[in-house]
């Protein structure tokens, strides 16, 4: 069986990402569609909306075969060790090929930029120092390399100032460093710009814009048009449930208390919280009602809104430089459920698969797998503390979803 | 002018604190009255049913000259640490007396007590080394020499089974350590026991009967009899506000969380928190609703209810065993409220004073005060994160208390 990859927030799934995976399937001629799945904290360094286990009967009402987790140490980490992370599971389960949406569209323009950056390499370092010299940020500085280098060599590259083509390039990047044969393929974005408002009468909006529309209007009906009714159902199920869509803004009364009762400097133990800012993130915490408020008062030049929000993410689990560095890559996979295709895949590929499959966490004692159990049980703490009534499904007592 | 002084708590100032201020003086043919009182968590190992400054204008309403604050590093110890750091502070602070309430009531048995062991040390040691190689705990030895040493050598000594002679013993063992001048005075304690439930028609009762009452029929008026007016304006005032009195249980959220966010490994970092129990601590707050629902789960015979609570205290503010190792003695006299009297005294004394005399957190950067500081933080959110619309007194913005 010939089964294509696929790296996944699902937050939540929509229309769009249903359009995703018809396309990946199609472009791999895939039998099966295999999902990497971020569970409890995504990349922008945030909570998921609804919890890993709904997000996982979303994407298999939605046509995916298999939903694997993607560990917190990568689904809460820059691009880079993202798709690290990312690419290396799915490599490791056996997929064939792997399929990212993008703004160019096409794979060879990836291929061309990786082959120019790879033939010049002396060329391009020496772009970089110099960019350096004037005093430019490393990413700049690669950027003008790049620039430079692609007008010397002209040929059809990526515009590597979008950002699924980077997250995409990320990817290829990935997949090299694996020496791995897992395939590259490329599907065009359609239709909603990555943070555009919803649309009259559109049935594609990006996730961001689905969250937003739920934030402000706090109606349901709102986004009907854009997901499948299976989303709908479940998100309607989740908000009767818990009464908010997990976010920072929901679980600012934790955060605040959690970042006040350290010292600034008790917070540079934590993974991507530079010295420097411990001091602004206090202050800011003991003078902010809301996340949002708290937020416009750290952000600078220096960090983006994302990379802020994801040492805020690192401070409210407690993950430490120190754990970061004790991990050198993926080391098992991670089961959070599966169609009977899915079934049958695995039941085959059982002998070829790289890393132990865990389908029941309570047999195991991994250390980055512990991570994720915790970041889940403070994630349920954060929703159930406001309810009491309903509690979410345990990692210890929850096997994976089967449809 | 002749000062008399008291280690109180008042949580909250009652009609029994009233009668012992009233005695104090008395007996101490005093001008004043100085209260080192317990800023925002107590040695009980929890937080001040009201903050330290509403219990600071019920002292100074209750007759009370000057109010100093008890550093957190004291206030939360156990009986010989907590004694150390109140005593030493009024003798600091210049007070020619100090006056306890005792069960025995009367100073001369504490005296024979001190004599008996001083005289007989090696007996007194051979005892307690006897004691100890039945597998008898260390305090039940010590107890246990202390009984045989005053069969041996009869007087009138103190029970050591009560609890205000123990804190007593404490504080008269504080003074001889500090060298100081400093005479002890004890009044015997009427009517209410220490954890007797209100009795109709009395009119004094214990704080601990008092806060019972309020958090079990949740209704003021039951208290109506037994504390001042002041009081109980104060308390009304405060519930108003605030909807609760501070308690572990109402705190429950934000210690849950606080918890559960700790590995277990970590928790021993905390000031109290012996190795062994950690997981127990981390288990059950996963498994409880309520705080008295955790504590019941982590509960033993080799720990008190008070030692567990100290530990949770510590936990909740992030106070290291490495933070308590650091400190040696009072390195302040922080000043929450005087009366005119206490301040024609503080004038007076001015040079007499043994330690910088705080009246504004502000300008002094004291690594103990930042604790207070701290904690106070804490627990003004813990608070505050309820009501949102009313904001207790910062220590940064507060002069002391005048009236």
């Amino acid at each position: 069986m010939q089964a294509v990859g696929i790296v996944v927030e699902y937050n939540p799934f929509h229309n769009g990402h249903a359009y995703h995976l018809e396309q990946a399937k199609k472009a791999a001629q895939a039998d099966l569609v295999i999902a990497v799945m971020s569970g409890t904290f995504l990349q922008r360094g945030e909570p998921a909306m609804v919890d890993k286990w709904t997000r996982t009967k979303m994407a298999l009402s939605g046509g995916v075969d298999i939903v694997i987790e993607l560990p917190y140490v990568y689904s809460t980490a820059p691009a880079t060790d993202f798709a690290k992370g990312a690419i290396s599971l799915l490599s490791a389960v056996g997929c064939n090929s792997f399929a990212f949406g993008s703004e160019d569209g096409s794979i060879q323009p990836f291929l061309n930029t990786f082959e120019l950056i790879d033939s010049h390499r002396a060329e391009y370092d020496l772009f970089i120092k110099d960019s350096l010299k004037t005093g430019a940020s490393y990413p700049k500085s690669l950027h003008y390399a790049y620039e430079q280098l692609s007008q010397m060599y002209p040929a059809p590259y990526i515009d590597l100032a979008q950002p699924n083509n980077i997250l995409g390039f990320h990817y290829l990047e990935a997949a090299r460093a694996l020496n791995s044969n897992i395939k590259p393929l490329t599907i065009p974005r359609v239709a909603a710009g990555y943070h555009d408002a919803l649309k009259e009468d559109a049935s594609i909006a990006s996730a961001t814009g689905i969250r937003k529309a739920l934030a402000s209007t706090n109606s349901l009906q709102s986004v009907q048009n854009v997901v499948p009714t299976a989303t709908f159902d479940y998100l309607t199920d989740w908000h009767t449930k818990y009464n908010q869509f997990a976010s920072w803004e929901t679980f600012w009364p934790l955060l605040q208390f959690t970042i006040i009762r350290h010292t600034p400097s008790e917070l540079t133990r934590y993974a991507e919280v530079t010295e420097g800012i411990e001091n602004a993130i206090v202050k800011a915490a003991k003078n902010s009602s809301t996340f949002y408020s708290f937020m416009e008062k750290i952000k600078s030049k220096r960090y983006t809104w994302t990379r802020l929000q994801r040492m805020i993410t690192h401070i409210y689990t407690g993950f430490t430089k120190k754990q970061l560095q004790s991990f050198n890559a993926p080391s098992f996979i991670r089961l959070l459920g599966m169609s009977s295709t899915g079934q049958a895949y695995l039941g085959q590929q059982k002998k070829n698969i790289e890393l132990p499959l865990i389908s029941r966490v309570a047999a195991t004692n991994d250390a980055m797998l512990a991570i994720d159990i915790h970041a889940a049980e403070l994630y349920n703490l954060s929703i159930e503390q406001g309810t009491k009534d309903f509690t979410l499904p345990k990692d210890y007592q929850t096997p994976p979803i089967r449809c």
